[in-house]
């Protein structure tokens, strides 16, 4: 680092944010600088508003008239087609359902259905957990007419490469591991399963809404993602899923669910699949965090996910030169990787780290910890600043400086993401 | 019918009824008298203001800190312990997942994994139609070591104890039937299953909040059911899952997603269920659908649900009296059963159906049509009262006797439960 970072230098970095106006579309609580995007995003204004409306108007005055009305049977592949294109999708191919767990159900058992003669699902051990946990469940459940059983081939992510065969049907990995923040090579990754014959599914939960996608444009089979962390869905927000235009003739969902029928409104007794992306549908959808989520796409309008890809590893260089600048030889390494492979979070480790997230929670920098030892920040550019992140580093040396972790408040018990 | 129903006898029932306060707990469009109770739920006043709370201060303000300090991670077993209460179940018995679609899949695999040695769904042509489409996929996915699959037998509904046998591995059906409003004989039905050595799953959609159910004292095995109908939960509002404690221990779901880990924060890499009724919950829960759905369960707190039951029933038999009084020889016919087997709504048939609902709604009557001639009309004691059938009947004669259903605008369109 050739020249010590100055607060008036970050400052300046704010004022020629091309950014910076849409930080007033959220509701960020006073006090608080907030590096948790990547577990959940806030609040923006027209969620909001839409909640509002879905309950009263929608709910409550015009009740069960809205499935047309407010063309709330709609919302599904509505909202699917809005976000197709924050992931170089195109509309058809997207729609939201059920859980990002649920989702994977839905396409790894589509994936070896279009794989028939192939019984491998392969992973590494990065994977977020119900990535993996939903393929053996998967795998324990399904049984082909000879009786053999698919099987997860689960690798540590060196072996990754290696461990794609003639025999594997599907690939799953996150696009972002959600720990250490490494952006994988989603062309590339795709064109290594493709060679061998295999699909490959992403999980786009830590990328989507944060960079610039292009499934189209990649190859990418099947991918699904959640809507709660840099999409701003709120709290438990329905998932998407998508399945590429050249897979949705043969592509079938286990789960055959009515809102996934040809015709719901048929009541017939036997199952017909809805054509195209609609057949992954299941049961009824949730409107009122369907409309929260309506709301938080309407902040991606018109915006630049290469003006928001760009900011957002701005932010972490800063954030690692900063760390580096005030809080060396604190006991703090960092597992981020350089800019080119990073998502939209940096990591960092401290044998303290649990208890050190905690004191910076007190002093209103919300970031999170993730077993054994990592510090979570996720930089969300919608609404963070440059000088949050200073801040936050401030914050960060006077803990350790202090070593303020070491009260008793800060005590381990329960996290959620 | 000895003597003729007027008006006033009739608003004389609403002055002795001991829920008539409860209606104030609601949001209830000027204008609407709503007899859809039974698709979707009104406003309870109480959703409103917690849906309110959950977006303002709990995902507003309190962020991710949300998950413990509001007990966002609760909120799925501390809605179904409240459920519980209005099942006859115990609450350690009862948790809030996904969709009644994806949880009679759970289910029904669990079910299957507890009579290994039988494959056989049975179910009849009444149920709602996911109920059989969920089953027809996961038969068609599962297979046993040997190759087997599991089959649903479909029969109709009087072959169904015939079909009840030694190969059947467990009975699904309706408590109350969606279209006719047939309520079923829980204890008996049960009772046959567990004499072939069978398990039953009961789809409570259709009955659970309108009357007396008694899970366990009719030692039912397993049930589903949906919060948006007479729980009032909101459009889509999230589903629960019952199964007998006697179960757990041996009962598995086949969709291990991370929130039915026993420890879904230590992000191990292989799955271990939860201990109890929590390894049948999947994905991140829906928050705002859940803090809908709390609010509307606040309406039930010191209800008496016998004393719903027989309102629902009065209701009931006011409504098919009125109709003989009022519409004899205009085409109308019940297919609505007696009393003692009734469920929650009324059924009539009318080959015009489809055109004499639209006709309803426009005079604020709503009910709804199930194909192909059917007209219903939910009755839902916590709001509704003995005048609105008194007006809903009127208008029923109206649209019959002016033909007022022939006007072009009421020609069929696609209508949604």
């Amino acid at each position: 680092m050739p020249t010590t970072l100055t607060y008036d230098a970050v400052a300046d970095l704010d004022r020629g944010d091309p950014l910076a106006a849409i930080r007033r579309l959220f509701v960020l609580p006073e006090g608080v600088r907030y590096f948790d995007g990547n577990s959940l995003g806030p609040l923006p204004l027209a969620s909001r508003e839409r909640v509002a409306e879905a309950v009263e108007q929608e709910w409550g005055q015009d009740l069960i008239r809205s499935w047309n009305l407010h063309h709330w049977v709609d919302l599904p592949r509505h909202l699917g087609a809005r976000i197709a294109g924050l992931l170089g999708a195109t509309p058809d191919e997207v729609v939201i359902a059920d859980s990002t767990s649920v989702n994977l159900f839905k396409l790894l058992s589509a994936a070896l259905d279009l794989r028939p003669s192939r019984g491998v699902i392969v992973s590494d051990s990065s994977q977020f957990p119900t990535d993996l946990y939903m393929a053996q469940g998967l795998a324990s459940l399904r049984g082909d007419s000879a009786g053999s059983k698919p099987e997860l081939r689960l690798v540590e992510p060196q072996d990754l490469i290696d461990a794609i065969d003639r025999d594997v049907a599907v690939v799953c990995l996150s696009h972002v591991d959600f720990k250490s923040g490494e952006r994988r090579d989603m062309a590339e990754l795709t064109r290594i399963a493709h060679q061998n014959g295999a699909l490959i599914l992403w999980d786009l939960s830590h990328s989507a809404g944060a960079m610039e996608i292009d499934l189209d444009g990649s190859g990418v089979d099947l991918a699904v993602g959640c809507t709660y962390k840099f999409l701003n869905g709120g709290p438990g927000a329905p998932a998407y899923l998508f399945v590429a235009r050249r897979h949705l003739p043969q592509a079938s969902s286990p789960l055959w669910g009515w809102f996934g029928h040809r015709d719901p409104f048929a009541f017939k007794t036997s199952y017909q699949p809805a054509p195209g992306i609609d057949r992954f549908q299941c049961g009824t959808p949730p409107i009122l965090s369907l409309a929260a989520l309506d709301g938080a796409l309407d902040v991606f309008d018109g915006v630049a996910l290469g003006v928001v890809r760009r900011k957002s590893l701005d932010l972490g260089d800063l954030f690692l030169d900063l760390v580096r600048q005030e809080c060396a030889g604190m006991g703090l390494s960092s597992i981020s990787p350089d800019r080119e492979r990073r998502g939209s979070h940096v990591a960092l480790r401290h044998e303290q780290g649990y208890r050190i997230v905690q004191a910076l929670i007190e002093r209103g920098i919300i970031g999170d910890f993730r077993a054994p030892d990592v510090l979570r920040f996720g930089l969300a550019p919608l609404y963070l600043r440059y000088v949050d992140v200073w801040h936050a580093v401030r914050a960060l040396r006077d803990v350790l400086e202090t070593r303020a972790w070491q009260d008793p408040r800060f005590e381990r018990r329960g996290t959620v993401t």
